[in-house]
């Protein structure tokens, strides 16, 4: 085994994804596990991570250990306390949260307030931001069940909001009366276009909702096709509105996993906007390093 | 038993809602059934009827019965074909669908098409229009699992569109990460308005939503209030996105039972809004001996 320098874990609510570094920052292994919060047996951490992980710190305890996301979080193995927004990236490394009992630490989630004194927050998002080249970045979309629109102005997190995208798709394609009609067959790329383009439509989302019924109601729309119309719209909306809401007016960086950032390209492409793609598990194992590095944990 | 001049049965997805009818037009008797759409058991719609409201009929077996709802749906008892939009109110009653094998006959669903081709339809709501008091009639909102809102000018209906409001309250009440700390205690009106507020930010329907969560992780909302704001929310985006599509200026008209009207209204004079509230069950009971009339089935 090549010699460690850092153990980086991003532990989020369903995954944990784990990187051994070596001392020159590169990793060399690297570890998905469905061990999220959601998993965890009894609040038993501790035992989580020996038994995915411990092999990598065996005959060096004292290997140093950085965690992000949902581990930090009330339902976690510590709270991390929030940090708040606008901050400069580089204060995350200044409030890392040591894990009592052990010499593990916590990169902190960051918090917003917006004008109507509505709180938004993240968790492992940050740590990503801290695993990107800053060099240009204004604007950082990182999609999911709950994506982020992040803007940034310099070394600085200037705000950032979260869209249910995600999560409101899982749920209508599953529990609402669009669930009747949608099939999973090939995907179609006109469909989730012409859901994009439909998100421009008078009325709202909650109306546009029910355009799928309709469409669906006289076959405009086949049933394999109404799951991608269905993204369309709700992708849609949310760019529609991230943009709406920001003046920033260059490039939008993506950060994710291939599968979920191509809908996200495409659909910002068919809007005239101009994009960067960065690899998600990329950014969190880069951020993890510099987070370390910033403070002190590397030898 | 009086003489029974009419039975006429607003039959939905859920309920069917019977009137019997003297000569004069005046309902002498009501029944609330639970035997929508749903609950028919192998598509006998025919033995439901009898079962539910044959003693009406007993003794006068040519009495004439009128139907509308979901009982002329592609699932119901017989398809009645949708007449389009625009349309005159009184052609309604030029379009009745009879049921073959039987004297009944079902008043046709409406449907339009907007701008961007995409169908809408409804079907029980067009009755309930043909019930109300044409004088003044501009714009009329029927809150539900999927309300409507709908252009009038003169006697005519000139677009209508549907919202998905009650039916994504109850997904996300039951499904979504906001079920998780969403508790039933007495309502909060504080709540339910400071939703209706919060529609306005920035960042459309996706981040509000996540705004719920937001309120509720740092105590800013309570368990037994996030129903309430998350409804004001939801509906506070109904009526923004129904009043921003219209030139209507005027009353609006809201139709329905109490318990919904009252959110509806609470929200329309909190933005300012005038209203006229009108009982849904009686503008269908109207409606249906309107149409009767029209149609020429009363002697």
């Amino acid at each position: 085994m090549d010699e460690t320098a850092l153990i980086g874990v991003d532990w989020g609510t369903t995954n944990a994804r784990a990187f051994r570094y070596d001392a020159q920052g590169t990793v060399v292994e690297t570890r998905h596990r469905g061990c999220g919060l959601l998993q965890i047996v009894d609040g038993d951490w501790e035992t989580t991570f020996l038994k995915n992980f411990g092999d990598w710190t065996n005959g060096a305890p004292d290997l140093p250990v950085l965690l992000c996301g949902m581990v930090g979080s009330q339902q976690g193995w510590s709270e991390a306390p929030y940090v708040e927004c606008p901050l400069d990236i580089s204060t995350l490394a200044e409030n890392l949260h040591p894990i009592t009992g052990t010499d593990y630490c916590i990169v902190p989630g960051v918090r917003t307030i917006d004008g109507c004194g509505v709180p938004d927050v993240m968790r492992g998002e940050e740590t990503q931001l801290a695993g990107l080249d800053p060099q240009g970045l204004q604007l950082v979309c990182l999609p999911g069940t709950h994506s982020k629109w992040v803007q940034i102005a310099g070394e600085s997190v200037t705000g950032f909001q979260t869209y249910m995208t995600g999560e409101l798709f899982k749920l209508l394609s599953e529990h609402s009366i669009l669930a009747r009609t949608q099939t999973k067959g090939p995907s179609s790329h006109e469909a989730f276009l012409l859901g994009v383009d439909h998100s421009k439509r008078d009325g709202g989302l909650l109306h546009q909702l029910f355009g799928v019924r309709g469409l669906r109601l006289f076959d405009q729309l086949t049933g394999d096709a109404q799951g991608d119309y269905l993204s369309g719209l709700l992708i849609g909306h949310e760019i529609r509105s991230a943009l709406d809401a920001t003046s920033a007016a260059g490039m939008v960086t993506v950060v994710g996993a291939k599968e979920l950032t191509s809908r996200y390209v495409t659909a910002m492409e068919y809007m005239g906007r101009s994009i960067i793609v960065t690899d998600g598990e990329q950014a969190a194992s880069r951020g993890l390093w510099r987070i370390a590095q910033q403070a002190g944990m590397i030898a």
